[in-house]
């Protein structure tokens, strides 16, 4: 699979080239670096080991804080659009971006379009859980949503969880403030009634508490609050983390082989950082998108090319658009 | 000071009785249990050490799923509300509940009434961070707010950590998915202008991750986003806590004597859980109430009596009450 990974995205342009040419040098990725060449160039030569990669030069970039949409709009050579572009034109097959998350959602909509019965494109964050990996969704895309909006997002992870990511009949849960059905604000109460009558495997509200319990395999919120536990979460571990490492940096050999031989208990912590994962899948638009921080690292801007790969190998799109296709009777009308 | 415990509240009675018994135990706390006499005389006898407490009796006891502010109004017996009711009248000097948490809130409000000024009270968690505490604002009495529900939640927690928590200028956050000032949804948007042009040390919106960071001491959110950080946060230590914990389960005893000479780092994990700090307090009423977990431990109640205690000791009403008056001026107008 052919990745074209924005280079002028996140916080840092270093970290995205090195983490996109480590996919290439460790799995033999086909990468292009999308943006400014001279930039490209001055990042490749920096690296220790060189790996062929194609460049594909774009003069425009859009800042963090710059408005998504309208961004998009004037900015006709920026690099997050024009990596899009090369997924439209066939010379791509899908598109990594640690960039401002909202012009990537927006240029993968004005270039690629929207899946039929889809009104709003979300985030799907998964997270390594307990007992398998858990998608939380939205994460970022939607801010606001309406009830329907929020059982569409149920119905694309169920797509996701079922097609690309074996799980069969994922439970799915609603997060809210409490387990009894009338708790919580009222799109989350609407949204509870939504799921309760349909074909998927609801199992009712969720808590905080319940995301990493291993009870249930997808969990549905609005991009506000989704955003902030993906962050809180990662935070945490990150937390949790440097504690463990500082305790850890006093040991001697001995006993740090004693840690490493004992129950998982570091691999299950490393697999917790989100570096591991990498980034979140746009859902609901034409073609493979991945999302990552800002402040990603190399190791997860490298982690995420891998699971854009995953996902362009599995035609994720185009099973999504499948399983609406066979759904279709079950979706509640939309009034926009 | 006398602590009024609602014996009938949480998903066990048994974990409630035993918690405050062993604060009255330890701490030597003056405590009144408040529901039906035979039940909690029955949970008395189960306790291996006798300790003299006094019993309120009352026969009604308001459920999990009840909605709050009906149930509070019809059930004049209810334990939570006689609770209240014992400090309108100079019998008791704090309540603790592990009960339905909006009834608690309806019960403080109807029976003791709102500080002037304050509008909507809401729950403040207080959370462990690496550089101290960290208080979260609202943490599930509000899951919709307008942005001077915000506003007021901040200077709520201004005035609780710089009267009773010995914090000076504490840093104030708004809970957002960006940094940038334009990020979130409307609500957070006009919440940060109101912020930026008061006196509190604002510093800007802040993100999950910042929580523990320890670069802000307040964070301000609704309560549907702030009840879902909170049980988050707490999953997900007791996770981290169970991981390491079946970790060491295979260590020898000399093993285990290096970890907690380490660094404080098993001391930091365990300040960490939940039932350390115990439950949150409701501000904006006239009179100190804690609110805790449904499925609290004995520990967790243990430590929210001791909570209640140190609030009505610093007459924390009093002088949230003394804040809101000297502070008034700046206070935008409300329409409803």
């Amino acid at each position: 699979m052919r990745i074209a990974v924005d280079a002028m995205g996140g916080d840092s342009p270093a970290m995205v080239v090195q983490g996109a040419l480590q996919a290439a040098l460790e799995w033999g990725m086909d990468i292009t670096l999308v943006g400014q060449r001279q930039v490209i160039d001055a990042l490749i030569q920096e690296q220790k080991e060189q790996v062929a990669c194609r460049i594909e030069h774009c003069p425009e970039m859009i800042a963090m804080d710059e408005p998504p949409v309208k961004a998009i709009r004037k900015k006709k050579k920026a690099s997050i659009r024009v990596a899009f572009e090369l997924v439209k034109r066939g010379e791509a097959d899908a598109v990594v971006s640690a960039g401002n998350s909202g012009a990537t959602l927006a240029a993968g909509v004005l270039v690629l379009g929207k899946l039929k019965a889809i009104e709003r494109p979300a985030f799907a964050g998964i997270f390594p859980g307990e007992k398998g990996d858990v998608i939380i969704i939205d994460v970022g895309a939607n801010v606001d949503c309406r009830a329907e909006h929020l059982f569409h997002f149920g119905l694309m992870a169920e797509a996701l969880a079922t097609t690309c990511l074996n799980m069969m009949q994922p439970r799915v849960g609603l997060l809210n403030i409490g387990q009894e059905g009338g708790k919580g604000n009222e799109q989350v109460r609407l949204a509870h009634d939504l799921f309760k009558s349909s074909a998927l495997n609801f199992i009712g509200n969720v808590e905080g508490r319940d995301i990493f319990s291993g009870e249930v395999q997808i969990i549905v919120c609005d991009g506000f609050v989704g955003n902030v536990a993906l962050k809180l979460s990662e935070g945490l571990t990150e937390s949790l983390i440097g504690i463990i490492k500082h305790a850890m940096a006093g040991l001697t050999e001995e006993q740090m082989a004693i840690h490493k031989r004992k129950g998982g208990f570091w691999e299950i912590i490393r697999k917790m950082d989100y570096a591991e994962y990498g980034g979140a899948p746009v859902l609901g638009i034409n073609g493979v998108g991945i999302v990552c921080h800002g402040s990603s690292s190399a190791r997860a801007v490298k982690n995420a090319v891998k699971m854009a790969d995953h996902y362009a190998e599995q035609h994720m799109p185009e099973r999504l658009a499948q399983y609406f296709e066979t759904i279709q009777n079950q979706l509640p009308q939309s009034e926009n």
